[in-house]
């Protein structure tokens, strides 16, 4: 006989993302479907030569060798810098802690905040990898619909209303739409957070993608009820799985005894392999290049939008980072797309996954991982499909 | 105001483990607290040429990219190949899921099969970390006396016919004890397991450095109740954070679920430099001189307690592995040993942690962090706080 699952086990919703890895892989397929950055950007000498400054060191026993629960010190000093100088705000090394990747971030969240039932308001459409991993712990999600500039600020004070333990956002160049929060959306949310007990979950996987520079200040600059995620994944490796939470104090001594219990403590490997990058890099020089080239991208994929596609469709202008949202007419399915455009060859991700309410007219599409001739290809297959349907 | 944590957050176990690697790390101060490896051991020159090998080769930018849930496939394959030539199992590489180092296992088992008042069935004493882990989800510790040989039988029976859902173990040269199983307790444990529905969590972390060989099969190949974690933490690098659960064909999909929603996956980078290097030394041939500089450290530092310490105090006699379990009188607290020894620049560990009942008496020794020297100096200091004291 088996034993039985836990409960939670059977409330976890399904992703799709890493299977449609698996599908895009497949030899000759073309695809906008995934959030895998241009593979194409990754600097592997660069990153051999930081492996082997760290692994001759004096210190490499140390870094292959159990590290301390929160981070390598001299990373988390570089990270909270980065925060102040670039996101306005105003913290230490202390504040943060190093995860495999920001996804983990957010089962630390959840695991921490959330008991089942408890409410979690999340934009509409919103990260569905995040969603994911707060469903583990059987809250009650309340959306709040994205508008351009950020979310609908009447639903969001409802929301509130509703004393949700949770606010998680994405506010610059959102997944899935590529779009960003304005000044005032930010300073709205940061006022709603602070006056009352939810906590905001920044994520900020996409901040240094901007294409004219950063889209905003972070809202955790504006409230000590934030805690923001960051991330390499989009930027220098997600392979290298390095990303971290900014916590505010109250939360450092829990944060703490939730990575010990589920890890011990992120890689040391990679942690001081980035670290050494970090010191041979200017990282905004380093950046230069990736978000000139993610902006002409974006450039070639909407244009090509823009000849190719029926009138009766529209999408989002992103601002920076790797999505555009797709819709077909309201009230009609778009999933006819996806599954017409993966016969002939193009993988896309339907934006259905992505909403607690609606969404089964959109798309989500990422420019970023295909090179030029399969943008243009798979283009062409995607407006085709687009005019035959719509 | 502040959200409130989840009540999960109120009834987590201190581990004292992290923080206890902080204080060893202290200049001056000699540890046998910790679970830490012999960094003398580590291979910085074998893993840089892996590094490099990845780094340089046309599969350099997959190394970085994001990866498949479960694992670098080739990698899986020689980790089934292992179990099923070491450890009598009968697995495929579609069994072995990676994971951040296998502490994050105990993490996903408890998430997936722990409701709040759930019994889980745990070895006293029994390993601090894991135990850690499942409180998160707040289960009931049952626990079952451990014995020479394994467990008691009697209690293990008892403990069985509560129907837990899982029992947590570490057959092979356990952490606190240094003991192992008996091929008969194995076979008792399998029996228990296949006439019930409790989960067998083998955790095989040293299993590799038995100082006479293997010192047994898996319980994981005698019964499809079982899942088996391993690790390369103590026999490569812990900083790596490269663990594994092999688990039976009907946890498959959940458990990627859980991985994918906790992580998406663990890193790439760190999987494949790990089987560059294990494509580039025969692991036997590679582990055969630190089974043997660990047996020697093993006798050096039981010598000297067999030497020094006086006869009211007992202990362990490991066959693999890395710790001791010291104990004083029955009905006596062992406590001022850690504290005199402290002032004294020696770190050690309280057993009573590792302990559900009982286990005031004891102490945990690493002998395998610590250089000759120091082990000399580290007995000679603890042989005389316990010569003071009982």
């Amino acid at each position: 006989m088996r034993p039985s699952f836990a409960r939670r086990t059977e409330g976890v919703m399904q992703s799709y993302i890493m299977s449609l890895i698996e599908v895009a892989r497949r030899p000759g397929m073309i695809s906008f479907a995934t959030g895998l950055p241009d593979r194409r950007l990754f600097d592997p000498k660069g990153l051999e030569a930081a492996a082997e400054r760290v692994l001759e060191s004096g210190e490499a026993a140390d870094a292959l060798q159990y590290g301390a629960t929160a981070g390598f010190m001299p990373l988390r000093e570089k990270i909270a810098d980065r925060c102040n100088r670039e996101l306005g705000m105003h913290v230490c090394a202390e504040d943060v802690f190093i995860t495999n990747g920001s996804q983990e971030c957010f089962d630390h969240l959840g695991k921490l905040f959330l008991d089942p039932g408890d409410g979690i308001a999340v934009e509409n459409p919103g990260y569905l990898g995040a969603l994911q991993s707060f469903s583990v712990y059987g809250p009650e999600f309340i959306p709040v619909d994205m508008r351009d500039g950020g979310p609908d600020m009447s639903q969001l004070t409802d929301a509130f209303a509703r004393k949700p333990k949770l606010y998680y956002c994405v506010p610059n160049h959102q997944n899935p739409s590529g779009t960003s929060y304005s000044a005032d959306a930010r300073k709205q949310v940061a006022e709603a957070a602070d006056a009352g007990s939810t906590l905001v979950l920044e994520d900020d996987a996409y901040g240094e993608l901007g294409y004219h520079g950063r889209a905003g200040k972070a809202i955790a600059s504006m409230t000590q009820n934030a805690v923001l995620t960051g991330s390499i994944s989009k930027i220098i490796s997600p392979g290298m799985r390095v990303g971290w939470m900014v916590v505010p104090e109250w939360m450092r001594e829990s944060v703490s005894t939730s990575l010990e219990a589920a890890c011990l403590h992120a890689g040391s490997f990679s942690q001081r392999v980035l670290d050494a990058f970090l010191e041979m890099h200017d990282l905004d020089a380093y950046l230069k290049p990736i978000r000139a080239e993610y902006a002409r991208k974006c450039k070639l994929f909407t244009d090509l939008m823009a000849d190719g596609m029926p009138d009766s469709m529209s999408w989002t202008v992103p601002d920076g980072g790797m999505f555009v949202l797709l819709s077909s007419p309201k009230g009609t399915d778009a999933e006819p797309i996806f599954k017409t455009s993966m016969e002939r060859g193009l993988v896309v991700m339907p934006g259905k996954p992505f909403h607690i309410r609606g969404g089964a007219n959109t798309i989500r599409l990422n420019f970023a991982t295909a090179g030029d001739e399969e943008i243009k290809k798979g283009m062409d297959t995607l407006c085709g499909v687009c005019r035959e349907l719509f």
